[in-house]
């Protein structure tokens, strides 16, 4: 939170605050996106990117419905968790010279990102339902089922054949 | 990886790196811990605190134990998303006023960082296997297992006391 932000004094602001952190995530997760699809080799790695960045965008959406039903304006405030995941991403992207170790360490930051969206949805729906939104809470669990499935998918592919690739 | 950082081009040298980033992040993590267990105020969340700080130095110790199977030296790379996860935990502690909030902000700062060591220890074993090093992989599992079981107990306490009490 920066200077000029709201003190957190209830689990309501608490929740509030959640959801701008994982709304400007899941921005900044769309900004990164174009850039691992673009370097993927594996066709079916750069297609799950694809896939990805076009769920995160009905994230966004979901995110902008809760916070309408929630009565609080749609914004977002600095992540620095996520800056660091995604310019962790970036540096190993440009360290790695070979493209098949490129993919495996691709899908292993995609990876991180996916778990920083589950831990944040799981918060959220907690912090939810303890405040009476089950309304809310029922849409939070929308993105995480597709974040699960996604890392879940991802961990399928790097054991079946990037890393395999890679080696 | 930094300026002066050895070139990754085999899945070997990216699980060396990865090794080295999860290294660091762990001890980062024993830096943040005793500021954690001081400002919780919930008993059992301190307690929590307390045995995670203990079992994060055994996993430390595991993981020098892989260096040397892996014949490499004992060395640490700077992990901006450790760094980035530790510095937004940092920054809410000091924006919550309400010590039942806090404590319920402390609780999901811990779960971020949980399921970046969760990631990343799976990501270590799979690569460890596919490079044939069973005997790393078997190591690195006794770590992830820890973490899933943190980060397992942390939800229960969450849901059944913490939140609540923060509402």
């Amino acid at each position: 939170m920066g200077l000029f932000s709201k003190p957190i004094k209830t689990l309501d602001d608490l929740f509030v605050h959640t959801l701008q952190d994982i709304y400007y995530a899941e921005n900044q997760i769309t900004k990164a996106l174009p850039q691992m699809i673009a370097k993927a080799t594996d066709a079916q790695l750069k297609q799950s990117f694809e896939l990805h960045l076009q769920e995160t965008r009905n994230q966004i959406t979901r995110l902008e419905k809760v916070f309408q039903m929630h009565g609080q304006p749609v914004k977002g405030v600095t992540c620095q968790a996520i800056d660091g995941i995604i310019s962790e991403a970036q540096e190993i992207m440009g360290d790695v010279s070979d493209k098949e170790v490129l993919d495996a360490a691709m899908l292993s930051s995609a990876q991180a990102v996916e778990h920083y969206e589950i831990t944040r949805y799981g918060t959220l729906i907690a912090f939810a339902k303890q405040l009476g939104r089950n309304d809310c809470a029922a849409v939070l669990e929308e993105n995480l089922a597709e974040e699960k499935a996604t890392d879940k998918k991802l961990t399928m592919l790097a054991e079946g054949k990037v890393n395999r690739m890679a080696a």
